[in-house]
């Protein structure tokens, strides 16, 4: 008979701000959730989440999905039609982790600007967008993701955000916030939420990232945009049914979990500080502004997967290979300041391991 | 500010077995659930589901999933190639209740058989084979409902279901069981799941029909489909993360919930027999083979949508609309035989409101 | 080194009309035709071709395809988005003959309804509308085959297009017409082409067929449905460059080759009741209204398949296999009527040499 | 009543190599081909071309088709699944020029690489290739363009095809040669077709540019590659009929017009060193290897669409835009050395018209 495998967790895991627990007062709040089935919208929980970030994002109406992935491609489905092509940073999420969803689910292209740690100017932007023409495809929209991951946490200034959607919107383009990390970029910048979301037709948060609820996003917009959306999450598999069990927890996460982010913020940058004395290991705290520290390993003799590798079997931290010789940690709800220290340590070992 | 709906439930809700509650011994199951990253593998209570799942119907592997109709989806776009044909009877969820979905996201077309109650005939189907041709679409597969629902709860015999996947092997056709009411079938039949699944390639059974989950279901086959279902379920943003806060739901209800449903059925026959009585009301009791009942309200001169909406609203029992004239009731884990007369007093009264 | 096969034609082929070839005349006239770049507008032989169906059709403007799937193809991805469902008779090119274009191509459903001959009713039809519904597929539109190929050339008469479609409209729906044959069509009915046409958003005539050009079919709709169908052209690789040298052969036909079509119609007739008194070959000569000719030969004990081989490879008359035991015949430019007889009696030493 | 726009060709047309007329000669030829239906393969003009250019490929088979996009996009359909990713050079014509194509036909995206004038090296290109990952889109394969048509119609050098090709296939890539223009570089370099092609699974070859035919491309690999080719071209409706009227015209082409390619190479370079003594305009001679000479506007204060538009309108000869100070010129069967230097001179007189 088959069994659950009792999965043991790393000393310390900074593999990504996913991997957070609900803690024991979230568990008890989800376990008392009023329920109903969320299809005829009768679910009190999914209906309560859903009123909480359409307020917090100043948008009209907002689904619950079970995955950000699903809020970007959602998005993407209802924007575009066939053959249009949407611009985004090249190091983005939609590009790069979600398995080519744009080009099989809504048959369009996005193509990588060249940012700056995740981040790509108002001259870069504008020079992207094609004319109109009967050969090229329609440039038809613009994601940001806001923190950018692959950029190591970086907040997208609300000036270039402002900047590029004016842009944007001179050439009849949608825009998109992939607000994956946004209540990090809040926190971080003291600009409130619905301030960078204003910009935007339509915005993803999600719920599963620092705010530790363990499953799902949302995608907020227009009424029109979310009937929209609506339907593609029927179509897709993404409607639920008592699913309060889960949205319960994000209504919990937003009233609890989302000022102590600077915790997490502070914990990256001693992170990073404590790295940045590590032979081999090249590390950049000025440029730690969220919950991401991003290290290169080179200088170790190693590669990214070799380190990470023995990181975590030799030394029980684990984190995450994110390029070659480049290595992600992040830091999250299930991450104390006092395990820091335990972090550099392995890391410095580690370093001391390699061939150079 | 936006506030949650509180939601009341009718008296007798027959609408159907997806709307049933979690009772207090499930929530408290879940509530102390092993949790852990479902796509790192390390969720305990998901790794526990699939591995039940794998083992009751005798597949190699099982991936789990927000909804019936992404495990349907899913099956769909891992088994075939754009452009391809798909036979299924003309009454089947995957044509009329998963909004367009296989075209839209796999290209290819559902073609639909005129089965009686949901049940296509051998004959029938050996007819509809298309054979190779460079102008007709590739006839790729075919996809048994089992139970069919809007047959009205019809179980696909056992011999019918391996006549007409015998001929699909020998036309290398793929083969797929929608078994969202699979538990009903094998309760009502004395079947086994896995006696009805070693006729197919690959098998979806849901959690949150008669079994009483809140969310998911679940899709097995070999391991390598499943292994290319996973990527689907990536891209398609079905992956989730501390899964385990639902899966546990459903671990319980295999455990629990799956004998009960003959209560259900027991339910139904009542139900069915108490509306044959009603004049305007045509029933067929039986053909009421699990916890479905259809009846037609035509000779009451009211149209389905009105007889629905009263019995609503003047009576408090719910029901679901089906068809021009047609009702359906469902039998699940909230309605009690004590109920039954309350629902049975409602729709004679509703009957009796009408023109006729 | 490869060289060209040399391809014998039969003596009698009523394999298609789609297979007559240029005649002397045709050629000269494209030997001469002006030409340009279709893609910059600059191909006067384009240019006056779709003007003249434009004008024919009574509709704003047409673009020029090299095939009629095209044709089809393009009217789908114009006017549908993935997800949509269209209703079309179940013996429709779009859904045979197109090789799953539609699901593939435009990510929509084509549903076959069980028409006589090829055409439905408006009972039919209006039943099969659905009702908005989040989760059936939105119903958006309706195809018109004329005449009906695998109906067998049937016409459909002018009042149960206008009933159709104005059902279609009542109900928002977008309506094309494939016009493979709307000359045959029109000629027989006596119904000009713009009549039929005006009851449609799109149309679609053939060039190939009963006209007897080589290459191509336009497309019609409004000024804007035609920009999009350019559009559309590109991206599918349908642009070409001096289209002219196939365009001018379509303008030929237009002139000289539209009236004729009553001779393929006589011919027809004539073939039909020449086939009436073969023993085992059922054909009903009075529902052959223009040029295709349906016959059942499983009263000679021979499959279809069997028959058309027997026909060509013995007696040098080539028809084509439709079904189990259907075979279709079809009367074109290069048929004359002396030839009937040695088709006639090339069926009939088929027949006598069946089993039965 | 609409009338066809007889259209004056400009004095000078350096628009493109696809703008050519076929000559008295090509015209004849295909006035007398030999014709059948393509479809069921007895059309022996496309025959003899298909033979033709298999032969000169040095592969299996090859389809014929309407255009060069077509050629491109089936090749994709046929080699990816969707969801996977492409690489290509960032200038290519099927990231820039197909409509988006390859993401609504294949679901498909294709990556542009930074290479320099349309070549990358293979150091770019391995380090592109995504590692196997569920989250990352899968690399499926690569195309490459000969000649670089944006890149100012550079040749891939053979080393550089083998090199990168050789990687493509260590990661088990599909590899696609866009070879639109491959007989100029094949003129050009002295390597012939096949020793390009033998290193790519499909290649395309043009008809209409160079080589001067008025309509198509055709596509060229395994016999079961062009089989699968075939099964989409039906889709699309790309599939003609006697399309030997215009497949003729390759074959004639194939024979008369391959060598002379020769002499638009030498127009170009005298083209390019006449333009080099502009003040204002920025062109390098060095880098002209074929028949596309791109050079700089930006000096003379004009914007290439506004220069494109007074050389046209001013001075009767026609340039194309190709970037926002970019203009594109390119020569071919219809440009004749004695053409040059009234293209020069209407170059001069523009740029002097400039406001610096």
């Amino acid at each position: 008979m088959p069994t659950s495998t009792e999965v043991k967790r790393p000393l310390v895991d900074l593999y990504s701000d996913t991997i957070t627990l609900p803690t024991a007062e979230m568990r008890a709040f989800m376990a008392k959730a009023p329920l109903g089935d969320e299809q005829k919208g009768e679910d009190p929980s999914v209906n309560e989440l859903t009123g909480l970030v359409a307020t917090l994002l100043d948008k009209e109406s907002a689904v619950f999905l079970p995955s950000g992935t699903m809020c970007n491609e959602i998005a993407l489905a209802v924007h575009t039609r066939p053959g249009d092509e949407v611009l985004a940073d090249a190091t983005a999420h939609v590009i790069n982790f979600e398995t080519g969803g744009p080009a099989a689910l809504s048959g369009v292209t996005v193509r990588g600007l060249p940012g700056v740690r995740g981040v790509f100017t108002r001259e870069q932007f504008a020079a992207a967008v094609r004319l109109p023409s009967r050969y090229a495809p329609r440039t038809s929209g613009v994601i940001v993701e806001q923190t950018s991951n692959a950029g190591g946490g970086t907040i997208w200034p609300l000036d270039t955000v402002a900047e590029v959607t004016s842009i944007a919107r001179e050439h009849g383009l949608w825009t998109h916030m992939d607000g994956a990390r946004l209540f990090n970029a809040s926190v971080a910048s003291g600009v409130r939420p619905a301030a960078y979301a204003r910009h935007f037709d339509s915005v993803f948060v999600d719920l599963s990232k620092g705010l530790g609820a363990p499953v799902g996003g949302l995608l907020a917009g227009t009424r029109e945009f979310v009937e929209a959306a609506w339907r593609v999450k029927q179509r897709w598999g993404g409607a639920m049914r008592q699913a309060g069990v889960i949205a319960s927890a994000g209504v919990y996460a937003l009233r609890h979990h989302v000022d102590r982010l600077a915790v997490d913020h502070e914990n990256a940058r001693l992170l990073a500080e404590g790295l940045a004395g590590i032979p081999g290991v090249a590390v950049e705290p000025e440029h730690v502004e969220t919950n991401i520290v991003l290290f290169d390993v080179g200088g170790t003799g190693l590669t990214a997967a070799e380190f990470g590798r023995r990181t975590h079997a030799e030394h029980d931290v684990r984190v995450s290979v994110f390029g070659p010789t480049t290595i992600r940690a992040v830091t999250h709800l299930d991450v104390t300041a006092e395990q820091l220290p335990l972090a550099v340590e392995a890391i410095a070992r580690t370093a001391a391991s390699g061939t150079r």
